[in-house]
């Protein structure tokens, strides 16, 4: 079928050649000439004009938005006096599901079917086989739903029947996400501290076949130590782009008791701080009532 | 190879027919005549004469012993008598290192070398290909390696190098899998408490094909979501059995911070009680100062 996309990120162009892969038409749109062009050699109709994407798909157009969640409001913006009722937009980034929720109604009023994709499996999994947790409307669904099979793995993708639903379900994932890389990361480091010397490469490698913590991510991890035995060229700071935030948020919400995942992110705030001011004020107070030493500055 | 097996629970029984189906021979002792005929019947010499299976065994003897940790040392005690310099004593259960690094050093003194053998995979893993980290000394290893080949998934072994270090190893192993155990668990809770209607079998089915986090206990919550779609016949008690204790106890000791696999063991305390006195403490606290309502008894 066609699909226009919209946003070709690293994300976008990945998709974008796996639906040409699943002999799907695209018209993909970007400022960026480079990415347009890239996805013109691969076969995909290219533009940086919207209207000349509007005017390119057959209705009802299906729009595959690939962008930032802080730019999905502005594309939905630029894009609303070119809908047409019937048409599908299709949120296939990483959007708040509360968001996604409002995005959902507020394109319904114009007669549109806002549709919440969250995309999980990364960049390798964007071109060659994507995850896909879909929220939306049946009748969108209908008739999106072969663009989700084709380029997802085999039984890689759900729809979950609500809107907002997908996002939410993506958001969740990644707060697993986050506690199971956190526990690994503590597990290599009690290793690492420890009096054994052991292989990391060869430990996550063993422990990637057969063992009860088998998984993608010890895998990643394998892959992590065979390039780099100690991870000597890189810092421990743990970077966090929101999703973690967003469960933590959700579960507060929910009254939902979630310490594994809450420590998980608290850790990744702590590991961007060289020094902090919690350490300060408690050495302080060791000092105060203790005469308990400080290390001074 | 010839191998003694000591200990014909369901871990023992299986191993034992792994060791036959790959052509070892087994000489087994149990005190369980009902244990020790099955693995004759799987082709074993069977025993429950301590001194019967010592004097089926070829010098240096190959001692594969696998019973609960607190049986370890008692175990240990009945055969000395009947050990020789060379024999080789393996330590396939769940000892704590510590145990296993002295135990190493006390049949060190009669010449006979220890193994520390952490076994994983579970039962179908002990059957059908284990995984494993072993320590100990590298001559008993070059004795032994083919018992541990044959009988784990390929790639499933590593020889640490040290004695304890394979016990340490699997140890930790056990943190990460309460970690990530608890991460896959406070992630169903938010869905289940959300507005949301999933199909949690289906969630798992989908978590499973392509997402990152992708792994072997997301399979075995699929299947557990399959037999019973809101795991409604059991209750939410997560019992533990010492290896997380014993991990976050070396956390401590090294002065490493774990918050992540500390909190996984803390929740699955939490979970063994119905109330807490925590809870009451605080209640109270909260009608003191605040004259904030108690449930009351």
């Amino acid at each position: 079928m066609q699909v226009g996309l919209i946003g070709l990120g690293k994300m976008g162009l990945n998709i974008g050649k796996n639906l040409i892969d699943h002999e799907h038409q695209v018209v993909a749109y970007d400022l960026n000439a480079e990415a347009v062009q890239e996805m013109e050699k691969y076969g995909a109709k290219g533009t940086n004009k919207l209207n000349e994407l509007f005017e390119s798909l057959e209705k009802p157009r299906v729009l595959w938005v690939m962008v930032p969640h802080s730019a999905v409001d502005s594309v939905i913006g630029e894009i609303t006096p070119l809908l047409e009722q019937g048409d599908i937009v299709i949120d296939a980034g990483n959007s708040h599901y509360k968001e996604s929720i409002r995005r959902y109604h507020q394109l319904r009023e114009i007669g549109v079917s806002f549709m919440d994709a969250g995309t999980s499996g990364g960049m390798e999994g964007a071109r060659n086989g994507a995850n896909y947790m879909v929220g939306g409307d049946q009748e969108a669904w209908a008739i999106t739903e072969p663009i989700f099979r084709d380029t997802a793995v085999e039984k890689g993708y759900i729809f979950t029947g609500k809107a907002g639903g997908g996002h939410f379900l993506k958001m969740v994932h990644n707060g697993i996400e986050y506690g199971m890389m956190a526990s690994i990361g503590e597990g290599f480091e009690i290793l690492e501290k420890s009096e054994f010397d052991y292989d990391y490469e060869k430990v996550a490698s063993v422990w990637n076949n057969g063992s009860v913590i088998r998984s993608w991510l010890m895998e990643l991890t394998e892959h992590a130590f065979s390039q780099d035995a100690k991870l000597d060229s890189i810092q421990g700071i743990m970077h966090s782009s929101g999703e973690g935030k967003w469960t933590l948020e959700t579960a507060l919400d929910l009254q939902t008791a979630t310490p594994v995942i809450a420590m998980s992110l608290l850790s990744r705030y702590r590991s961007t701080e060289q020094d902090t001011f919690t350490g300060k004020v408690v050495a302080a107070l060791r000092n105060e009532f203790g005469g308990h030493a400080v290390d001074k500055k």
